[in-house]
């Protein structure tokens, strides 16, 4: 996997850097975004405080992130030399490659996740993990301020700020919608266990659906046909999922609507899996065309609404309304907010050297 | 179980009243309220209309709920002689005397639910299923009004009326709160499976709660005073469950801050389980006692705020607050609307003869 790739490296980097000698300042901050959103970063903006003599105490590692990156990061992390914080809102690591099999029901949930503290638990780390949402790094302060994802209704407690020597970021990545209105709204993402789940439920809840009384064929026809937008991995993996558990579980509890099943993957490319070797697309693309998934490549989603996709044809510029029961975005991974946030700072303040790896 | 006993004798009821030959009319409506929910009626207002020959057509059979009742009673229908349809906003059975287990982990929700299409298919049942909740039955007319429970987004069709010539209620039990002020809105309660996945994250989320920097050691006992309002055996098996969770799997994980967890049921009566031989109470408590979980009997309920429950002392009428983090209500279950409304209407209309059994 390319994360664990990068992660390690950025790991091995840190530390090198962490390494020298006391007193020789380390200066650096390492952004590492993997494709997929991996993304880890340290920071060290201690040169203007240099002291002669080190404080005798353990240097602080702030870890914002519990995915690929910060994991990889802390496995590879001698705890008892540092003291060591881990900010996530999920309190697991999860093994994504499965999540589409997760929304079909191949595999469960609970088999893709990994507690954290559990992780720490076995491989006998000194960590603290705290389950809160890092919401603004301020590397002037050598903090991030974070907030309970468990509820702030206790006092109003939920918000704190963690200082650090070293901080790792590996916040991996957003949905990026390129702003297409109404995906946010209406589409399903593929990014975390609990999209998966909703995934599911919602693939099911379509069936139920075309089952009640009173619906018309057209409309049978509507909440039936399961839209994939990208045709990356991700899309195309969740696409032949889907078809299995359509082909080989839903058809026989739902005989009755078994006709008006249908999968679409909308491609703005002319090919899916355009980033692998050309034989790998052309097979996936006849093995779908065998399995009746339907294929429409060159199209792009300029809107999506509760219940069509408006799509146009790249190369002749026709729009053209798709119904559609169940939407996936799977065509889009963007930077988070508060990376964004950090970074212009880091920029602006172009008093922290800074380095960017993108994989 | 007392269900499926219940259930089999309406069964057996209902059976041999529709075996009688054709044009000897029966016009029975049979409630069977089972401990702990499984209501099962069937109805046959048709007494009025008699006709000298009856219509070749099947009789029509709507069964309202999947639960205990439900299920027993389709497992004992020959489905090629009548018209079933069976409505229940949830498409599976639930095997119940499991939930306890499944709000800590021992068992998988997955585990104790069965689709209930699936059951149909496997028997080879004719049997149309839709996902809805019946809103009124209207005896007079033979129809129940039911709403499509996965979403009435579609041209707001998801009202759809449903006519019967026998009609099977078993919609099992609501909660019953007593009009305790807070319950409803605070309260975690343990009759669906969603129930138990939601209190299985709510354990936890008090846990890391009670982990984020900044908490006194006062918040962190409330945080992790786990209460339990009603000592039955729904109550008792739950608390007995989570006190392995929480010693077994959670203070491993979070080490430190195991001294403040706690687990109290309250019961208002003298001891728990009392419906039972009360050897059976005595085991239970004492082995409760040796597990460090507090027994509050004698004390009544009588609000529940956000943080802390309101109890009153039975004998000497104090009022007390306990601080809390998590509660569950196991101390009641009522009848639900639509029964009650159901058998006001056949009260009032008078028409229609109708026998309770009351398990």
């Amino acid at each position: 996997m390319g994360f664990s790739f990068f992660a390690s490296r950025a790991a091995a980097r840190f530390l090198e850097d962490i390494r020298r000698p006391a007193g020789v300042s380390t200066a650096a901050l390492l952004l590492t975004a993997a494709s997929g959103g991996g993304i880890v970063a340290y920071a060290d903006s201690s040169r203007a405080e240099e002291a002669p003599e080190p404080p005798p105490r353990k240097k602080k590692v702030v870890v914002l992130g519990t995915g690929w990156a910060g994991t990889s990061f802390l496995k590879n992390l001698d705890s008892s030399r540092y003291e060591v914080k881990v900010i996530s809102p999920r309190n697991y690591f999860a093994f994504t490659p499965l999540l589409p099999s997760v929304t079909c029901g191949t595999v469960e949930a609970r088999s893709v996740v990994e507690p954290i503290r559990r992780m720490f638990e076995k491989k006998g780390k000194d960590v603290a993990y705290y389950e809160a949402e890092c919401l603004k790094i301020d590397p002037t302060k050598k903090a991030v301020h974070c907030r309970s994802a468990v509820g702030t209704n206790l006092d109003g407690n939920g918000d704190f700020m963690l200082d650090y020597d070293y901080l790792v970021v590996a916040l991996g990545a957003a949905v990026n919608t390129f702003n297409t209105p109404g995906v946010m709204e209406h589409c399903h993402f593929l990014k975390e266990v609990e999209d998966a789940q909703k995934i599911r439920k919602s693939v099911i809840d379509c069936f139920e659906r075309a089952s009640i009384p009173n619906i018309s064929e057209e409309e049978k026809r509507k909440i039936l046909h399961f839209v994939i937008i990208g045709g990356g991995p991700t899309g195309v993996e969740f696409a032949a999922e889907l078809h299995d558990f359509l082909v080989e579980d839903l058809v026989k509890l739902y005989p009755a609507i078994e006709q008006f099943v249908k999968i679409t993957i909308i491609q703005s490319g002319e090919h899916i899996l355009n980033t692998f070797d050309q034989r790998i697309a052309v097979f996936a693309e006849s093995k779908f065309q065998r399995d009746g998934i339907e294929l429409s490549t060159g199209f792009r989603v300029i809107k999506v609404s509760d219940d069509s996709i408006t799509v146009k044809c790249k190369s002749s510029g026709v729009e053209t309304l798709v119904p559609y029961g169940m939407a996936i975005w799977s065509a889009g991974i963007g930077t988070r907010p508060v990376i964004t946030d950090f970074m212009n700072q880091v920029g602006r303040a172009n008093d922290v050297p800074w380095q960017l790896m993108n994989g």
